[in-house]
């Protein structure tokens, strides 16, 4: 079947995906975690020919980290399906409920959004976590994974397909591309495709957007910042900037800008550079950084960088506003943090900065769909429109309106023969 | 000022718009409809350049009454202001609030989505609609309307940009795009404007989609569709069919295509035809309903077109499911009806066509925001995600997570030193 006939195809399965009961749902997920356990040893080899390919062609070792997908991480997706199939079925559900008139009654329902394309990277178990998200929130899924992991997203695809099918679910309701061509020929099919979720590189993220009319909830860049206010505890600081660079670099929610107010620089810069030191991070700085500690100086496309790496630019600021400007202007709308004791600095800091995730005296890695607790997460969204930070099931919703009447005509209310009565029976 | 220079002032005051009180922005629109009120010789007096204008380039008709905007009508956006004014505002609303563990606090927030670019057509009540609700939901706007009603845009702009920017709103928060130059660089603005609204045919909606990076809500053609079922009570379906079809002819929610189950048609077609002969309603037909009553022969391109006209093209089916096929591949994802007294038909249109409102018995032109009891309107979204249907203050809105702490770090979670705790404090 070429990616035409099988965007096709989840077109046509959506619709009955759409109506699918949750106990057919539930069933489908638990033959899924049942599939992947009796596969595992299969599994397991595919991902070893993955690796040892990558190791041939002298991949990245972060990139060969997120590969590994071993006898642990399979138990990790089986369970994170486990906790899938446990929760409430959102489809369905009456989000709005008002009497128009007498017997005209409006409703507003919770339904999948339709077929979603979702181009992600190397990690096999973004596939699972993905396709099982679609499966219980009624949407069919096209994906796409990193050409490193070919073998291993091939051999989960077909147990995912395999499972689903003979579970109830309609046929075609999951597709996997292979090429780059697939993905270059579904950004052209809106007629079949709902909304397309790109994670990857900013880059990436603005070539999709530039080339489909399809919608795009792009999971780009995080170049998240930490602002040191003059007000704050210097020992928090230093703590909660090493853990946001330091704890996992190589993800969007690493700290890669600190902005430091200028009365807080000299003794907290000092202390910072101690702890960043024992983890050799390259620390580059604005020339009042500089006068402070020792650091290679940064420049303006600095600000703009996202470096997945022991790199962390500095740069010393007078006020929280201008660190507030200096956010909305090179961040990336991903996740930005204020270190104050004053409540008013922090209050000023997440009201004004215009990013998905606003945070205050924390590190900028808690900004995760599994650490806010939404279980999966299809990734973390930079859009500003539909779903935004973390998206869990309720980012692949959408609603539809029901109107149930006797034979009413809109001719009748605008004579003014008849009046809506408007009363809310349940609320937005 | 040109056109780049106010969509970057109008992003720098939607940040500061975000932040605004909700007595603020009340007293805004109060100063709107005072404006409105103490200027309407004036803004008659625009209007009727508009309207002169417009005859001397012989207009249609349906577009010269959307384009009148007298005292009633002034009298009625005053009045959609002042309910708008007694309206909570969505602003900072706490949608979801967890707490991850001890003094570690996760709140979602409702907040405005930044900078909207609205392209409409010739009416200027839409004008004022749209920027009181971008008022209302703290978000900045660029406005560009029908070059028809540029006199009366330009007034009405004008009174709202005084009145607003008196009332302490920031400067710039409003603009209006005069020329299509305009338009055609907006579009390239992704830097300054966060969504796009464009209501106009499905080209133009697709245009905007196809040459721009911003994410668009189409507000683009109505094809919609009443399906009359073999279990339908004729007289109603006559009823409810013909004010689909004739109560207003040019708008997105009339009928446009009827559809007819076999067994129904015999009896009804005629009874329908009597109906609308009445409005001079052109009938086509598929070959089916040829045979039973006169009408011109419909082909393919009939069910794909939008007459916004006193036309209707018709199409004998032999199922439901047909009809729900039909509708499926041809509609646009706006309004669609069956007729039935059998609920479980009833139920199954509605589960499975894919529209933003699905009705039961009832006429399509009730598919709006007034109607639905939203108070004004954007307009009616055919996109599938983030608003769909009549769009009122809520489609203008997005979230931000804003998490609280005490210096938490993610080591100490991925080192097994602490657990979430993840306790629901509000729940979605």
């Amino acid at each position: 079947m070429n990616i035409y006939e099988s965007a096709k195809l989840a077109r046509e399965a959506s619709i009955q995906l759409a109506a699918i009961d949750s106990d057919t749902k539930n069933k489908a997920l638990k033959a899924i975690a049942k599939a992947l356990e009796s596969h595992k040893r299969e599994i397991e080899k595919a991902n070893t020919v993955d690796i040892q390919n990558s190791e041939q062609e002298q991949v990245a070792m972060p990139i060969l980290k997120r590969l590994k997908f071993d006898e642990n991480k399979i138990k990790d997706v089986i369970e994170g399906i486990e906790s899938l199939c446990g929760l409430e079925d959102p489809v369905g559900k009456v989000q709005l409920k008002t009497e128009l008139d007498e017997d005209l009654i409006l409703t507003r329902i919770a339904s999948p959004i339709g077929v979603i394309g979702v181009i992600f990277e190397s990690r096999p178990d973004a596939l699972v976590q993905i396709s099982t998200l679609c499966l219980k929130s009624g949407n069919a899924v096209l994906l796409k994974g990193g050409s490193e992991a070919k073998e291993t997203n091939k051999i989960l695809y077909e147990i995912i397909k395999k499972a689903t099918e003979e579970a109830g679910l309609p046929e075609g309701w999951i597709a996997l591309m292979e090429t780059r061509e697939d993905v270059n020929n579904i950004l052209k099919m809106d007629k079949y495709i709902d909304l397309l979720i790109p994670r990857g590189s900013n880059a990436f993220v603005s070539y999709i957007m530039k080339n489909s009319n399809i919608p795009v909830m792009g999971h780009a860049d995080g170049i998240c910042h930490t602002y040191v206010d003059k007000d704050a505890d210097i020992e928090l600081a230093v703590k909660v900037v090493t853990d946001s660079k330091v704890q996992y670099v190589a993800v969007c929610n690493a700290l890669e800008t600190l902005l430091v107010h200028k009365d807080a620089a000299p003794s907290f810069l000092p202390k910072l550079k101690d702890s960043l030191d024992k983890h050799q991070v390259i620390l580059k700085g604005c020339e009042e950084t500089r006068k402070i500690i020792e650091a290679e100086p940064a420049d303006e496309t600095d600000w703009a960088t996202e470096y997945l790496d022991y790199i962390l630019s500095i740069k010393i600021v007078d006020s929280v506003k201008e660190a507030i400007e200096h956010i909305n202007e090179y961040g990336s709308g991903h996740t930005d943090c204020i270190v104050t004791m004053n409540q008013e600095a922090a209050d000023e800091f997440m009201m004004l900065v215009d990013s998905g995730n606003v945070f205050h005296n924390v590190s900028t890695r808690f900004s995760d769909g599994y650490r806010y607790g939404f279980g999966a997460e299809v990734g973390v969204s930079t859009s500003k429109i539909h779903a935004r930070g973390p998206v869990g099931i309720e980012g692949l919703l959408i609603y539809k309106y029901k109107l149930c009447g006797t034979g009413q005509i809109v001719a009748d209310y605008a004579t003014g023969k008849k009046h809506f009565t408007h009363k809310r029976i349940i609320s937005l």
